[in-house]
């Protein structure tokens, strides 16, 4: 399985007044992570949102958060696809600090199309997330 | 001409490390506090985009920061339209908190097609505008 | 179990070019649930951090997304407690508009001190969570 | 005058449902700029804040929206210190993408201890800031 690495450096704007980041900035770092991951084994997401009409909706997500991120850490997120098939696709992702493990966490997402309704993951897709 | 009150409990995700609201948020504010004057006036937001097609871009925003909002403070945004045309409408806010000032700001928006073209404004929310 | 109903109204800011709301501003709304709950049964949180110094940390997030939520929709969050001890509680919320179930989802938080030091939740609350 | 140019991928968590970022979005961008424009004249931010408890807090805000940036375009923001004195410090941004000019901002801080009362300046940053 093909792991993508994502850096991304925490904003201000992210941390909340316990003085780490805020917990549901970790599903937006997620996002970018997923973006970049398409970008990586041979699409953009936009292209497939734009080009093919197809959106990846969320179904489920999960996070365990292990060890607070800060201001200005520079976090690591290695991303993995265990599981895709024509009508879903999960994604898994590790979150790391300067060796410290900050969180782990994972989301599903079904094919729509642009009127919401599920539709099967085109070969051009599925080959990519196969082969990845 | 016509104020409408809105009433906003801060958030924990909208605080920062400082410990106090993070300064984007406001804008977030004028965001709900402008769709509740709109209704207030006579319209939805929602439907205006929606049923007419037309979109409120935002031009330009500007806000004062005078006095730091905390978490679960309320909020109090006095919001006022003090110019409308066919081209563009202007926002003004004020936020106070338990007698407090908190900031002031303004938003001026044009109104676009879907196409993201300006368009002139329908007379039937220039009315409403201007009777307000 | 005492459930506690909170009702937010989507925000513009909420959304995403998909049309509908992001998928991390639900963690935002379980906070929004999880601060009024507190309130119901008999504190309010923002005392629990500032008068005990205890932090309620988040240690796991997980949400399912079953339906779209829109831009102005009246959202209503249910909150319950099914666990509370000495070291963690978890919160449950499900997230309805209109009759639809948009979402259902749990937190688990564990007592952090202002040195983020586990710490053993006092008797006061416990009472409080366990009689709810 | 130094300018220093940062890069910001759009996130897909920072557009709306009129299809572009949303307007509170390029506050944080100025946000990451003048994180990042400290650095490049010789100090972090963060250790400001750590080490010296100065806190640059925003008293005034101002964004020109001029053309809309959308999902994962690559925006440069270029930013300067126009002004900067014991008291307050100005900065001012210019966001492109492509050639074409997407906003101009400008912030305006003053220095606060952590007990949020006006200071001035200590001779390092002023420096740092004056022979930039």
């Amino acid at each position: 399985m093909t792991a993508h690495t994502t850096k991304i450096r925490v904003r201000y704007a992210e941390t909340d007044q316990m003085g780490v980041v805020y917990y549901a900035n970790y599903l937006i770092w997620m996002e970018v992570a997923r973006v970049e991951y398409c970008q990586a084994i041979g699409f953009r997401y936009k292209d497939m949102e734009q080009g093919d009409g197809i959106l990846l909706a969320v179904a489920e997500s999960h996070c365990r958060y292990l060890s607070p991120a800060r201001f200005d850490d520079e976090v690591t997120v290695v991303t993995g696809v265990p599981e895709a098939n024509r009508r879903f696709v999960t994604f898994e992702y590790e979150m790391r600090c300067d060796g410290r493990k900050l969180a782990t966490g994972q989301t599903r997402h079904i094919y729509l199309s642009r009127q919401f309704r599920p539709v099967r993951l085109p070969d051009k897709y599925m080959g990519l997330f196969c082969t990845a």
